[in-house]
């Protein structure tokens, strides 16, 4: 059956977990990396690109198809599996974060969102039930609910305010919701006020979904205090249903996320910084792009099987990224992308094998992180 | 033995011909198309992507690999083959035309050419000596002889000068050769002058190289003055060695060219047009970035059975360009390069079955060029 959360097991040292989830194009073990495809791509790849490095499922953000090319557009051509060329799982946002974000201007409202257009300032509504008839037609497996992400700092009578808010329009969703083949996922907000995350976490739970997310962190906080949160928003969501931490994806993030109970996690973060020309490896972080590696003819990742370490240069590589060769961001995004999921992989053979602590200690001495 | 030309056979109708030509990285069936990767990047594409679409050679240049990274880079990489990780045969053009065309500056002495380099104006001096030093140090299997390819109107006496300079000069670039694995061609020039093109090729031939070309064309002149030379031009050159027409590609160009003898063509074109959203299809060329493709989920060309084709659409590939997405021009460029190729392929076909212009009528018919 769809969207039937399996917790496979528990590690017996900290509360990372193996599950399995299941949707209509496939199911997702976790803890997973859902790479980011904002604009129906995940940018530079194929999606037999992404297959090629195991990605089970990707993200795509509903602002971004909202308004280019709309997702009318994408409902005609068959659907946003169709439209990309991708027939596994998809989650979509719920374009709340983006419109916070990214537009010119917004109004909230109980009612919804007004907002202008961050290309060319046209003005737009989103409401609860319009992010769910874009989502419907964009038909991913797995939407999100709208909610108000606030900034930080945000005081606490604004926070409290807004996650009753974000409580409310997750009731407006779920009537709004038309398909059985789309999950629904419920976010909790609260800031960095644990009573708030508590109420929070109490409100959405209550509507039993098949899935919860944690928002609100990676928004500006200081990195101790989202890993305050982070400490024991996961224990406030059930442990028979997956746990979602948004737009969260450094290396370290996606340790700490899973052995304090995270299932999933998106981030624009690793093929962002590729585009940069940084690449993570095994021994830590490399900027490719600097001149030092432009005679190094290693690859880039002296302990990577993937098709890029196995076949290219740092040298190449610095070259292509210094004339603005397309080919020199495809293999960064490509080894970046494939470097988090085979360690997520490696993640969830740990926690299978019981043995979670020591890949996290053996990673992060290897890449130059503090084990705490 | 490498750098052997085998005849295989000649039209019945026309001065199409069919043959191979044998090189230390594989051997090259002609009439083809060579894609070219100025940068050490045929741009958007993995060499993996160049095999998949059939390419049996591409051409680098040696004037922009000259100032970046610099030959002598390559050469500590292991070679061009080695640093872009292609290991099928290379030809590099000799930097003169891009000299001339390119750089702020240039002095054209007997020496050679003092120029300013395009991209930080810094002083470089390129000779036939050096010329071959550098392609010697990227190790590409055919070299181009450094010439004088003068613009398009230039006085008779101008060309005569000039053609008896470029021969002085392939004499020099002989004598520089040092590379067994390496052949050098000749390049004819004589602008649009036929008795100038005469002693050009007259000169050249004497020097018994395995390979000639026809250069100083496609530089500005009207499409009907360039086949008029075209229509005398391959013969000059002798039957038993490929003849290479330079910087020519278009669907057209190819046809006319290997009607008149011609073995080898290469271009920009075909990459760069599909980077701004223009494609070739067998129904004719469809510029996919235009709105009216907006909502057309049918694939680029109706009739390719290219990857591109298979799996994406015109209307998801038109959203790409739009967005500046990478992704678009991967695909369009990965459609336009295969267009070509299995033209070729389709060519060489037709001139083994005797059916050479009965192909050219039908693709000319169904792409919308008048057959003359
Ligand atoms: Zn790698
Ligand atoms: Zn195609």
């Amino acid at each position: 059956m769809s969207f039937e959360y399996t917790l496979k097991k528990k590690s017996k040292d900290t509360k990372a977990r193996l599950g399995e989830l299941s949707t209509p194009h496939g199911n997702i073990e976790t803890p997973i990396f859902m790479p980011v495809g904002t604009k129906a791509t995940v940018k530079t790849m194929t999606p037999d690109e992404l297959e090629d490095i195991n990605a089970q499922i990707i993200l795509s953000n509903t602002y971004h198809l909202y308004l280019r090319p709309g997702h009318d557009l994408i409902e005609e051509a068959g659907g946003l599996h169709k439209f990309m060329n991708w027939d596994k799982p998809i989650l979509t946002d719920s374009g709340g974060f983006q419109v916070f974000s990214l537009s010119d201007m917004n109004n909230i409202t109980e009612e919804g969102v007004e907002f202008k257009s961050h290309i060319d300032g046209s003005k737009h509504f989103i409401s609860p039930e319009k992010s769910i008839e874009i989502q419907t037609a964009l038909g991913s497996d797995i939407m999100m609910a709208f909610d108000e992400c606030p900034p930080y700092p945000a005081d606490r009578d604004y926070v409290k305010k807004s996650l009753e808010m974000t409580t409310r329009w997750l009731e407006r969703c779920i009537d709004a919701k038309t398909r059985d083949d789309q999950a629904l996922f419920g976010i909790m907000q609260g800031g960095m006020y644990k009573d708030l995350r508590e109420e929070s976490a109490k409100q959405i739970v209550e509507f039993d979904l098949p899935g919860y997310a944690i928002g609100g962190l990676s928004v500006g906080e200081p990195k101790e205090l989202m890993m305050e949160v982070l400490d024991y928003a996961p224990d406030l969501l059930p442990e028979n249903k997956p746990r979602y931490l948004m737009g969260v994806g450094t290396p370290f993030d996606l340790f700490e996320g899973v052995m304090r109970g995270v299932d999933m996690f998106d981030c624009v973060f690793p093929t962002r910084v590729a585009r940069n020309g940084l690449v993570f490896t095994s021994e830590g972080r490399v900027t490719v792009r600097n001149a030092t590696y432009s005679r190094d003819f290693t690859p880039l990742d002296h302990n990577c099987d993937c098709y890029v370490c196995q076949n290219y240069t740092r040298g190449y590589i610095r070259h292509l990224l210094k004339q603005n060769e397309i080919l020199g961001v495809r293999l960064t995004t490509y080894h970046n992308l494939h470097f988090l999921l085979e360690m997520m992989e490696n993640i969830r053979n740990a926690i299978a094998e019981d043995r979670f602590l020591e890949y996290r200690e053996e990673f992060y001495k290897s890449y130059g992180l503090e084990v705490d």
